[in-house]
């Protein structure tokens, strides 16, 4: 029974229910936890909105009512920027966001959102649990009084929305072009212009013509924010992100007040989620992209190599930094997911790289 | 409290605990169901035996205790083969075990396991969650009184250890080769001598001469099964089985009579374990190559493109037999996954496929 039904029953009840709620409500009221879920998102967005009441829905289901998570968007108690802070000092209980944005924190955090050149979403999932990258995860984020868990992935994303084809390294200096995170860095070393901005930003700095281009995520979301009315050369691979994590972080004292079930529950109701948001993502985006293409006159065009290999010398420079960090915690993550990486470099061409090119092959199978 | 310590602290406490204990009893045996997860596997074999156990663990801790779930080795109870059968007759309920080994049931079960020039495990993860697979994955086990759940997946699987060099598609007839399900269907159409049997069986075959080649899983497993000792020459894409899905399934009528939390507790301990077991397999496979080339002088060859063109158009036979199966059911199965399958192959090059790709190329990174 829910607290509020709870007490409902016990003021409208006959004398013998409320004297059995008197012996009954502290237990309940003991067991019960209400939590506040505060995200980065608008209501309901698609992609993270939904994950994000997925995650609250699946841990009140997990912990069977014990901890009741009601969410709240972007500006409901906190700006959508204000999550990380407010869970750390306990306005909140707990944050859907992404590790991407808390690179002001520290750029560590930002190894567990993306990587240019880095980490595909199967193999980030590796990283974390069996790569030693849960442990770096909480140890950074413990400081800031907060215990984290990845509960989705966008996959891999787009290189972006270019107005003009790009055919050399040349054609990226100056261009003004939204990114975000590393990504950005890697693209300012390539001298474009880069800027920071929301989705919606992006489409109406490219329709005034403040950006030459942009990249925000993949077919699906991007499709929904019409970029493809302006720019239409649509270019992968995004090596810049090619995944990017959504987190669930939670108040650290919160956390260690549960119960070892309920710690479970919260944990679980994450590592759950990974999939169905993961594959969502990558489900819709293959619906859309025929759209995009038969609907709206989209180009689809790859980065030459010789701008993909610029963009890895760019990528590697920014991880380099991060290595020659001096905050010991971020070199220590850097060097964590650099040998994690280099393992799955050298095997998904056996796996499932190795699959999906021979999947590719000329046969006849259908 | 665990029901057996109750019991026992009824049976020896004072008259006050005895008093308590009659009136808690009831409630208490009410809401703990003690469960029996049979498995196909030795006890804690690597993979999916260890797998199995931390599967029984979850269930109980995200149920709070309230479902007990007691693992038994393949032939504790029943055989490893028997589980299927056992579990909807209600002999048990639940176990741990492969879609691949219950073809004998219906061949569309085996598409819920791995399909030849099919789907990687993160795209089978996806079929089920957001293709309608799961549905018809519900449907054809309930049949058999059972409700299935994925919860890992063993990763893409290597083409396997042959004793010579394959250089032609007639290098493969006649050859006496261990496989299993479709796959086994895909190397007979190519001539080839198949024969099924255990992975520790392989390697007795191997010695003996019984067999001239053979696969089994990848370079962790296959390792600890020593087939680099008889036959050096280790052949990828494994395209038989471009990955191999790990399930769990219960009895329906244990499953129905579960309360809504609980049944949450069973689908996410199952979902939730999928990428633990999956980047286990990619993580220790990587590593346990590495050994293999350095220090068992192993050949990594890649089967020549002649030869998996062949295998494509043999694997493709081996749908249309499918799609022209008696069984209506089978072939509604069939096209859902060739529709899921039409949609991933078109996309992944973008993807992480083509992620994995751009990784490949030349540029410093550290």
């Amino acid at each position: 029974m829910k607290r509020r039904d709870f007490l409902k029953a016990g003021a409208t009840g006959t004398a013998a229910a409320a004297a059995a709620t008197a012996l009954a409500a502290p237990a309940i009221a003991q067991d019960v936890r209400q939590w506040r879920m505060v995200t980065a998102w608008p209501k309901n967005l698609p992609g993270p909105g939904v994950a994000a009441q997925m995650l609250a829905d699946r841990i009140t289901a997990l912990s069977g009512g014990r901890i009741e998570v009601k969410l709240f968007a972007a500006g409901e108690i906190v700006p959508g920027n204000g999550v990380f802070d407010a869970v750390g000092q306990g306005t909140a209980e707990l944050y859907h966001a992404v590790p991407a944005y808390w690179g002001s924190k520290s750029k560590g955090i930002l190894l567990f959102g993306s990587q240019p050149f880095g980490l595909t979403a199967p193999e980030q999932a590796g990283w974390l649990i069996h790569g030693g990258g849960q442990a770096l995860y909480d140890e950074i984020y413990g400081g800031f009084n907060l215990k984290p868990f990845l509960c989705g992935n966008s996959g891999p994303q787009w290189a972006g929305w270019f107005r003009t084809e790009i055919n050399s390294v040349d054609d990226l200096k100056g261009l003004k072009f939204r990114s975000t995170g590393l990504a950005s860095e890697m693209c300012s070393k390539l001298g474009m212009a880069v800027q920071a901005m929301s989705g919606p930003a992006m489409f109406q700095a490219l329709q005034s013509g403040a950006l030459d281009a942009g990249e925000f995520i993949g077919p699906w979301t991007d499709s929904a924010l019409g970029y493809y009315q302006i720019a239409k050369n649509y270019y992968w691979p995004g090596v810049g992100e090619p995944s990017s994590a959504e987190e669930c972080a939670v108040n650290l004292e919160a956390y260690n007040d549960l119960p070892d079930d309920l710690k479970a529950a919260v944990s679980h109701a994450c590592a759950s989620l990974y999939n169905d948001v993961l594959t969502e993502y990558n489900t819709k985006h293959a619906q859309a992209l025929t759209q995009l293409v038969n609907e709206h006159d989209v180009m689809v065009r790859k980065l030459p190599d010789e701008v993909i290999v610029a963009m890895g010398n760019a990528a590697g420079e920014v991880i380099t930094d991060l290595r020659s960090s001096d905050d010991e915690l971020v070199k220590r993550i850097t060097e964590s997911f650099l040998a994690y990486r280099a393992l799955m470099h050298e095997y998904m061409p056996y796996a499932d790289n190795g699959q999906m090119n021979a999947r590719l092959l000329d046969y006849k199978y259908d």
